[in-house]
């Protein structure tokens, strides 16, 4: 941690800080420039995560060196994990291909879409059972009654199921009937959640929030691995920006970035993120070139009539059109599907 | 609602439109233009919330024309609410002003800054018990013992208290203890909360997610709202944008938008927003100037050691400081503190 | 364009409105529903632009339908343009891939590092010879001996040279010298600019403004082709968001978004995207994939000396690389390098 | 300037970077922390400003300590600066109050309107002869007839007059007609533009772009400064965010912010910020309580027949309402108008 001092700051001030740092066990290191003064802190400076240095007088800035996660981050763990989920490698070479409805409907519907996935290829089933939307006057999910079809759809196909949980009160059904607990944009910071899913060691995808910055991210993977659960995967699912063309602007940068930071496996939802079905497909494809190790596409047979999200559902036939196209991007990446 | 085809819709396509639009009980309205069909939609358009209608072939946008809230509405209710906090008059002519520490820590300090937002004018305390940290190393506040120490400050100072719940397990001791029941900004969006805090009476501060827009923040209202619950106060906090001068936007704009828009009365807090305590004060004026009213104030003693956002808070001198400003700008908006 | 008025809006209001709508030569449409009441107009509502009709008492607000350019669009022009640059046919079915320097430095480097990209395989030679700089105390380029430099690189390799014009009084010299003129990120709304390039035939790379929309950029695009100039290319390099991991956030939706809106080639690049060399190459591949005609990218022999962002050059060896696995991913998605 | 290191760098990669910071004239200063090396650079690090440290093998992140503007800086020069323009003086107690037309339309409209704004109290007119317009089909503005007619409104009423300039070669006549003459907020990064009026002495306000932050704004303000110019006065007018519910979002956290960091006046154009008349008034307000040295404010006498903006113009009767609002305001920051 760097300690920038204003430019008037006195001596005594100055005093006053090294004795701050000193307190709290850590070595305070004095640089004085010409402009200005600066204290290098050296130790794991983490420690002062909970002390305000910049309320201090004669502070200016102060200015973190250190990545202020251990468990996520690629120092701490230098190969890619990569999470076991019912035999499908998430992080391995071969991509993790999740598809399905945005919502899960009808039973009948739902074991449909099921079969249709997994004969284009797709190697996990998503669904909504409880969703979460924006407004109280749209469907709210069929709850448990929903994670039964998912659970039969599983029986059916062998397809582990992903699926997402809004209420640490629900951890229990949630363990019982899916193979993955998706953590949703909206709760990436539902720290609450965070800690019930932690507590497990049941797979966990975590979707980025709307406007959380990797940091914060990295910070919210760390939550649940801190509990214990070192089994989560990121999914980056768009980001809010000015640009009002599509719902969200995928940010697919972080695909490559968080390669670098993070040994956790990374999934790309091109369905969320755009909103719009026609984007689904290049998008999907840049994920992968991008370096992905997933993608999560939702999937309806008859998406006018889709209780949630239809417009950004593919039909059956052009996911599998799609599965084809990405097996060539997957190859000219050296992955495969 | 407004249905804009395709330039390229068929008569079938067109047709079909229609079709869906009257099997949902409500008139479809065709204009055809030089350059595009538009297909008005007479009726209650807000039945149309969970259909994808843009999902349709020949659509090409779907424009919503009424606001998608009923309750949080200035046009279901054209006068302002005014909420009843313990005899403190949310809403009405004289402003709110909560000020207290970010996070309770020590008993005999909480009781102090207490004593002293009290002495300075102040008519609602602030506090966080329960903490929610972008890091799961930071610390995460006192729980059940820090809202009792908030009762201990609300018997000896006689001021309503106001504390953020972060799960919805918790209820039965906040609707115990404290007197507003806060929503952060990191669970706007948190619906099971919202769900579960309004299913009471209890006031409640619904913070504005970091990235919300408008919209959904009163749909946010809305759920706790169509629980039963009708005594919401909003709470502008900034949001987050680009300029990293500042942790973030304070978006004055919202206070006269929300007038407009929604009878709700609107809190602002300059301290979260700001995240620099020199930035607290003529923030703080610029928001009633802009008409909210109310403020929810960081004070603490001692910020360099204060555990929980020190960088933000003022003392209690400049506090009693801004008060004396803050009543004259009152004054200039014929307001009173 | 939908004109929708206030749930009290007057008999007399709704006259004026319609009035003000037939002096405009333009037919309106009223559709009365329960709740509001709208006004649709029939006929070019482009000319409504000068027109504030939200202005109009009783007017609540007014929906666009239409899209306010016309020679961009792909209704206006069914085909995909291509753009012929000295027999490097940009925005047909081999990608044009531009390389070289951020800034045009000393002579011999500008040659060596145009003999390097020409034999890795660049159709097109990119250099700054005027450069726009955000503080005043850095280098601003050579001027029009940096252009002399790009030309005498083109008279060596036969590759074509573009390069970004900042003012409109040294037309002459870049009509003389390049084969794109490159209209920046930060003058794509230089509307005097604008209709400086507009006024030749010289094909002009057009880059995204920093938080530009789509919707910005296109009108942009047609302020260029409403003077003359139909050789338009548009360039996606990165908007601002919140995340501050890489210098911009490359928007690569925007691809397959402007192929549906547009006719016009459109460029990556993702150097000035992301401002880091190690995420150039992954973006590079996800550009490609999502169904970009081509890249923008900074090679420099030796990025650590550079005077203009070598924080984000790849070194010639890399670059090759990178051609070599950007040829995979092309054949992938039907195309050539 | 602090290089922070990355981990697993060399002893050989550490006297590298040691190295090239010494062949700048600089001092550098090594702290070996337990998990990272930095290297602080002691004197002026601005010198380093064209040299890519993050390049250099070894180089984590390069974290800048000193601010890289010079002449617009606080630390530079202590006491805020007021402009004299004919007498009235920007940036000192008295708020100046610049009223007018969007755009200059009709001559007797213009003179009308100028009367106006005076007769309520504005102390300075503006009024745009050349618009810069996001579509080539709107209305450009009538140049330098526009020009005219302001002079001629100067003449009858006395007020100095503030008018956008779009174009270098246009400077002769702005020098010659106007007082102030305005950069723009798309023009803010023109940096030919800003070296031409950095080359006179006339005052200059310059509007903040859209998405530029606070440090690239200044470095605006220093490229005028730096030619000669000193007499700049910078305008906040919205930023853009994500939020659709106005035009742009008003950043006033930016006036106490900059009041730190400069001594250069701050005007807040609450008009073009919102895009809505009925915003502006409470706006204004903010502003002046925020600390604002004045406004700039669209006023028209019939804004649904306004050319341009009509949507945001208060008639001349809700201007003098205003300006009574604004002068108690004013008295409660000790300020007059």
């Amino acid at each position: 941690m760097i300690i920038v001092l204003k430019p008037n700051a006195t001596e005594k001030e100055i005093e006053h800080v090294m004795d701050r740092v000193r307190e709290l066990g850590l070595s305070p290191h004095l640089s004085k420039g010409q402009e200005r003064t600066i204290i290098g802190v050296i130790g794991d400076d983490r420690l002062l995560a909970n002390h305000p240095l910049r309320a201090i007088p004669g502070v200016e800035e102060v200015v973190p060196i250190l990545a202020p996660w251990k468990l996520a981050g690629r120092e701490f763990k230098k190969d890619d994990t990569i999470i076991d989920v019912n035999g499908v490698k998430v992080g391995s070479r071969k991509l993790a291909i999740m598809a399905g409805p945005c919502a899960v409907e009808k039973k009948e519907l739902t074991l449909g879409i099921a079969h249709e996935v997994k004969a284009a290829g797709a190697s996990i089933l998503r669904g909504g059972a409880y969703k979460p939307r924006t407004s109280p006057y749209s469907f709210q999910g069929l709850g448990n009654e929903g994670l039964d079809y998912l659970a039969e759809a599983k029986r059916q196909t062998g397809l582990p199921v992903v699926s997402e949980i809004l209420d640490p009160r629900d951890i229990e059904y949630f363990l019982e009937k899916t193979d993955i607990i998706q953590v949703g944009a909206r709760n990436m910071q539902n720290f609450e959640l965070l800690k019930e899913v932690g507590a497990y060691d049941k797979p966990v995808l975590l979707k980025r929030g709307l406007s959380a910055t990797i940091k914060e991210w990295l910070l919210s993977a760390e939550y649940i691995m801190s509990r214990g659960n070192k089994n989560v995967m990121l999914c980056e699912r768009g980001i809010r920006t000015f640009e009002a063309q599509y719902r969200n602007t995928l940010d697919l940068s972080a695909v490559p970035a968080l390669k670098a930071l993070s040994h956790l496996p990374i999934i790309v939802d091109p369905s969320h993120a755009t909103g719009k079905w026609e984007l689904v497909a290049p998008m999907a494809k840049a994920a992968i070139a991008a370096g992905a190790d997933g993608l999560l596409i939702e999937v309806h047979s008859n998406p006018e009539c889709a209780l949630c999200d239809g417009e950004e559902s593919l039909k059956p036939a052009k996911f599998k059109e799609l599965m084809k196209d990405l097996k060539k991007i997957a190859e000219a990446v050296d992955r495969e599907i």
